[in-house]
């Protein structure tokens, strides 16, 4: 069975999902396009998947009785109402983060999935689906004993002005927020942020660098830097520190010269080509658990905890050094 | 247009690539199978391809009018006829290693495509579609100057009984005789032998480890490890030293443990794992030049001169330590 | 000229810097030796400085007229005094850390030194002396742009019973609070520890592993992971996060090997081997400026900064993760 | 005891000797000095060593009753002379490379040692004291199981217009030719020399890059890639292939940076700074045992095979590729 997929919001992401799900992955088809803007969607359709349907809107391309399944490309504060909309529809659903602009919004999608009483929504937190994280993941649960520290990073080479303080946990941290979560198999019980001196090239709108200290239910103390004008990279950093020893997340795959009195390897800086195979792992799992009319990874509990805990940080942020506690509800059954 | 695709030989690599297609890449399906072994052939229809066709013979397969592209993973005494099939049928041919187990047989097939006039037939030497090849590639092609010198290496942890010494050339090096040339955008003009002291681990009828040198049109030198019974892993280096400075083939992704008194990275031990992704690649190159009724990548002279090269080396293995040239006959204009 | 030494206290590190002096280094020369166990001493000189003079008390060395400079290397709670006399005496004086156990101590031997009026005092914080701090401090003075965070990591394999949680600091951090304020030019204002999940190897009466976070008068946040029931070995770790690039220790020299599905290199286990070269470059040292009536290099200020920070730190240990402030005197002019 | 010694030779390596033994080792003191240029000892005296003497002649220094050892720093051209005359007073005596410029005067000088009875020699092969090189040896004779291939490199920034073809022999492969021997235990039955396309950065008088490949009698065959301009950096690689696993030569301990786009380390481009410690532990090592009268590390025997086998290695580099055997006569019982 294909799965016929409908593709709300066509932009740079959008565009690219499709271009994965018409070019490189087996099992699914573009069917159906939808955009605000008509014409980008059309100009997708025409160059990526001609046999499409463009829609006027997401709720009717939700609607279509030819449309298996829907992905959420659109602007964040849009994908609340469309998520809610394919789970009405009983339709799987894969949404890019955020899962909805708010805490209390996803705790509605949460709601509404525990109704439906199955998952069918994944969330687009592709680091689970990087090979590197799931190396690492496997070394961490069987070779290194009860983890009991990380040490993240996580660095850009720079950011545009309109990059402000908070934005460095809803657009930079949330990505550590969920994958170390999942690594850990574990949640966050608090949070504390500590300022640097600010490096002079971070604009004067974000302390740049922090760092984010979390605390965990089974005890492990994390701390993540978040440094996005470090100038050098895009460079993603972790390291694990179990009762029996150290693992670390593998760089990526480069070609070591000897050149210039040096031994170097080089860095990525552009953050879309650091994950870039993740996207099609993510995207593949969620057309096979499609072809069975539901969802599997990232789910609507974690996107709702990742809110959660990112407004802790945000709080952490400007409570001087003070440490937040973090709370979670109860996780219902169907996120067991 | 989905390309309709016959699978001959479905063993090992015939099955994984039926599975390719099947489930991982896009744009192509399953429409045929055969084996010397109905049964086996069947099987892999059940798992794997339910709505695909088995045929009694490899010949049948390609004639069917379904059927627009060919793979060829029977065993290697059989590729030549089959690839000469699917040439007079005029239908796009991927064909496992070796394409001919004579330097003859290949020239047969240059031959018989050189008649046919344009590119049908892709040797399956997926090295050349390995993401750290390309990226060493890029590297010789644009920083490090004129290359002058190749170290390489390959090694296996242990081979069978069965492996004896022009194995080393023909199931191993070939490997590198391929992607170097490749690599280089060169072509051998000599080769050499020499054998170390042998490993006590290598069986009676195999010297090993041995030493290929080689030397290229350009003036390149290069020198080949072969070490099968290596013990520690499955190993490939490559380093060029060019004009300019060093460039080295990337290790595989993996997680770097600190335990036990020792920063380890783990290295492959099984082939299989070390060039996966590149099956993939390879394979969906060839649907997408199928799909315009041609073939890219390693050509029919790729595997005519891979042929030429490993005789010499053969014929080195047994010259007590003297130079042997190699002599390419000139290259038709299809392939320039 | 030839500095004449004598060490007082002959256990483990004296007995080092004995042999050190009599057989590695240039310049001085063991005149005389003492030790509160006489046989000790005279087992020292009769192996190691057979013209040596062994005395009764370290008063009596220190005052003996043959001897230039003196050594202290005897128990922690006796360096105060010694080193007091050895002002008193006018004699350039090495002082193994503590050069006090309390901080008021150390204060003493500021003031007595600034009544002197001139350096007399060097104290045994050896790393700054180590060949890879060194290097680092040059990359970090001149390469990385202003220092903005440390991420250090002081990890043992293990400890015995009578390590208890305070020794974190006094004993294992204290090189890391020295080092670390040498290597940024820069003063701690406040000290944070937090505890997690302690190791399941950790014994009953220490909190291990345990982080501990400074801040320093210029901004730069410092975290360091103290981990010494770590099992895998004694692993010393510094990264410097700088306005303009990252800068990290160098790991010491060692043998990589690719064996056993691995490409491994050795971690030292025991601490000696860690730093084992620079006791001779820091002696070397003090031989060298005693020849000249003066010290050099780690100063008795350095020795007090120690002192009052590591204090803090205990404190913070106790304080449920508060931070707690450090507040330094003014520098006297002697040690700007 | 101090070791009383005269240094013939001040010039660069003679004037860092005189420095050393001055003011960084134990044990030895300057007494004599002699240069051909007599105001250029009075510098060094002057400067470093205001107590020693200065002789018009390196045999008039050898012969003065107070000079105990001597170290052979002058021109390569009068080594042999100065160390037979050593011979001849009985006295130990460090010899920088060469031992002799020909093989035969090296023989001279084995039967001289022979005839006086006992080892008194020690030549300036430092490499064995590098502490590199001994954590490799460690691991070859313990680790990796017989050694059956050794992959080395020598590569030097550049060289001046003088440099010759010869000369990557007689200056800079002589190191590999001696340290490879003592690493592996072994001697060399053969040798063979092919040439790359010599950069275009080679002058138009030396052969650049070149490859030696040499036999031992226990069967381990080597290739020597040497590349004197490389441009990048004075890069000296050694990798032993045994039976049971590889070991590398550890790289020069260095500070790696994550900057501009790069994981990098420096290399060194000064051929001084690669083995600078090693110097030190040479001398020590022929202090110490110059104090029993006596020598140890490499010997004359050492000297004259790697001058018989730089010789084969000269003549290989004109057979156009044909492999030139390595005699060598008995080894006398001195040497054993």
């Amino acid at each position: 069975m294909t799965v016929r997929i409908g593709v709300i919001g066509t932009g740079m992401i959008g565009r690219d999902h499709t271009r994965r799900i018409a070019q490189v992955l087996a099992g699914g088809t573009i069917v159906a396009l939808s955009d605000y803007s008509p014409e980008a969607a059309e100009k997708v359709r025409d160059e990526l998947a001609p046999d499409a349907k463009c829609y006027a809107s997401g709720e009717e391309l939700i609607a279509a009785s030819d449309v298996d399944a829907v992905l959420v490309c659109s602007t964040g504060s849009t994908h609340e109402a469309y998520v809610l909309a394919a789970i009405q529809a009983g339709k799987p659903c894969f949404c890019e983060k955020p899962l909805a602009t708010t805490a209390e919004g996803a705790r509605g999608i949460v709601d509404a999935e525990v109704a439906h009483g199955s998952r069918l929504v994944q969330v687009g937190f592709m680091r689970r689906y990087d090979a590197g994280y799931r190396m690492l993941k496997k070394v961490v649960d069987s070779e290194i004993g009860t983890p009991l520290i990380v040490h993240a990073a996580h660095r850009n080479p720079a950011v545009p002005e309109q990059y402000v303080t908070p934005m460095a946990i809803h657009d930079t941290m949330i990505h550590e927020i969920d994958v170390l979560r999942w690594l850990l198999d574990d949640d966050y019980v608090s949070a504390q942020v500590v300022f640097p001196k600010a490096s002079r090239h971070a604009h004067s709108k974000v302390a740049d660098p922090q760092i984010v200290l979390l605390e965990t239910a089974k005890g492990v103390r994390i701390d993540v830097e978040i440094f996005v004008n470090s100038r050098y990279g895009y460079d993603i950093q972790c390291q694990v520190v179990g009762e029996e020893g150290l693992a670390n997340l593998p760089e990526p795959m480069a070609v070591t010269r000897r050149q210039n009195a040096s031994v170097a390897t080089p860095i990525l800086t552009d953050w879309k080509d650091r994950f870039v195979d993740s996207y099609d792992v993510e995207l593949q799992a969620f057309i096979e658990a499609a072809a069975e009319g539901t969802a599997t990874g990232p789910s609507t509990w974690d996107g709702y905890v990742a809110a959660i805990t990112s407004d802790a940080c945000v709080t952490a942020q400007g409570a001087d050094g003070a440490v937040v506690p973090i709370t979670l509800p109860e996780r219902p059954g169907l996120y067991r």
